[in-house]
């Protein structure tokens, strides 16, 4: 995104969160651990130094994973002490927080409840962003006035194309679910299912995903938009999601805590799946896809046992 | 699906349209110019003899082009005058007819008013049906009576599943409409212009699937399962679809007509656009996507120019 920024002639500095990423980003002018192989414009600024990154600063985008997501709002909201030019806090996050359950764009507003907060969601492969491959994006922001266009226009080019959504709890919601169903994909994938089954899960599963996101207060339209169906084929067919990767490792024999436990990159979806058979227990809401999916991550059930017992379930009508 | 049926042990009679190809199927035990490489169980009687076939059969399958679905009618009618055992037609065409726009039941319940008539539509690619990989399909029929009943429960076992629904109207045009978009899709690919663009398209097309479907009579849910929503992305991201391969094709410089006549198989999708493109005129229904489809295949429109002014439309909220 930082690149696809600098592309526009829009000032951006990177805030890597720890010191050494910080000096390895600046050293390499390649962000080595999550984006190797693509140099970062001389003009992108790299600092540890949030204050000084700040200074100026009109909108503040947060890519990291949910799980340091308060953390760092804190940071920034020291930062942010007395006058400033912050106008909006958007993020790119697509996971809840473990200890509250909360989405990311809840976590932004408690933290800043007198700033534009917001999220950007849908079928956005970074690396594709990043070439500047056709991409479009929703943004969806707690109002939706004229700094949310501004965005908008600011963050738009003929290779990225921003919507402009105000069902800001559906869009996000639609991010962090799809990245449950996305392991499931994997699952399919793994197991070899073929093309037809991986289908008619996936149709289950969009099916689901609009129920939970229904339930949890977001808009029917949002699930089969940009953030909800579109990333979700997207993250369900495409080789980039480490979604779906996690999901087929699992199919192929490796324990979901050793394939976390081994790697530097965070798989959302694996706690979001959690988080989401945890909040939908409390809202006694029946969700067959998701809870074989649990089972398999958190209660050793072996995943073809899990997928027959979907498929087997009582004939009858589709809907 | 015949082989399916045959595993079910259910008497199946294949019956080819051109004797040429019933000579070849019987001599083979194989349909090699269109489903190669699968062996027919012995089980399967295969005749030219339509009256043959007929007696004592229960429920006809209809599997072929769209294009011959009235006069294949024709002949079973012929066939079927004085006393029989036929309780329904089922069709598993997914095309309009060309001179008149009907989708397929719509031509069927023509043909045989007093008879229960029906579709299976899906995602289904037959080798993985004939192979018995995990598939769900839907039967829609003209009345959800006992045959409807007997007919989903006949035709299911663990690998199938069949899923019944009352809006026959919908799941038809779900199916001719997806080999349209897949076309599309396909186009994506030629022009190799990433996952983050399929998925956009395909999120807008889907948009567009639904708002035609809910023009034509159908309901909005059946564009969501799988006939709509399942068979998009089966037909979009398998490597078997006829009608996302002729679209790659066609992105890649070749010219549609030239690679319609050089093909034994039918391309469903191309005949549809143009069928579609002209009901959307009489009910004045604007449809970007498929109207670019349309100046792709049938007005010489440049595939990357036609996808290029879709992505430049104006920039809005995204519903």
């Amino acid at each position: 995104m930082a690149i696809h920024i600098a592309r526009l002639n829009h000032g951006i500095t990177l805030v890597p969160r720890r010191l050494e990423h910080v000096q390895a980003v600046e050293a390499l002018r390649e962000n080595k651990d999550y984006l190797p192989n693509f140099p970062l414009p001389n003009s992108i600024k790299i600092t540890g130094d949030l204050a000084l990154a700040l200074k100026g600063t009109d909108i503040v985008l947060l890519a990291c994973p949910s799980v340091g997501l308060r953390t760092l709002c804190t940071s920034i909201r020291e930062n942010l002490k007395g006058k400033h030019s912050v106008k909006a806090v958007v993020t790119l996050c697509k996971g809840l927080e473990i200890s509250t359950l909360l989405p990311p764009a809840s976590i932004v507003k408690d933290i800043f409840p007198n700033l534009l907060c917001g999220v950007l969601s849908g079928p956005t492969f970074a690396g594709e962003v990043a070439i500047g491959k056709p991409t479009a994006i929703t943004l969806a922001t707690t109002q939706e006035d004229e700094i949310a266009v501004a965005i908008q226009s600011n963050l738009s080019n003929s290779q990225l194309r921003v919507y402009r959504s105000g069902d800001l709890i559906g869009v996000e919601y639609a991010g962090c679910l799809k990245n449950v169903y996305a392991i499931g994909a994997g699952i399919c994938d793994g197991l070899q299912l073929g093309d037809n089954a991986k289908a008619a899960y996936l149709t289950r599963s969009l099916h689901e995903l609009v129920k939970i996101g229904i339930a949890l207060g977001g808009q029917a339209q949002t699930f089969y938009g940009l953030s909800g169906f579109g990333d979700l084929v997207a993250t369900c067919f495409g080789p980039w999601s480490r979604n779906r990767t996690f999901g087929q490792r699992v199919a192929e024999g490796h324990s979901p805590q050793s394939i976390i436990d081994s790697q530097k990159t965070v798989v959302e979806g694996y706690w979001a799946t959690d988080c989401f058979h945890k909040l939908l227990a409390q809202k006694h809401l029946e969700c067959p896809i998701l809870k074989e999916i649990h089972n398999i991550l958190y209660a050793n059930k072996a995943p073809r046992e899990a997928l027959v017992s979907l498929m087997n379930r009582p004939l009858k009508s589709e809907v």
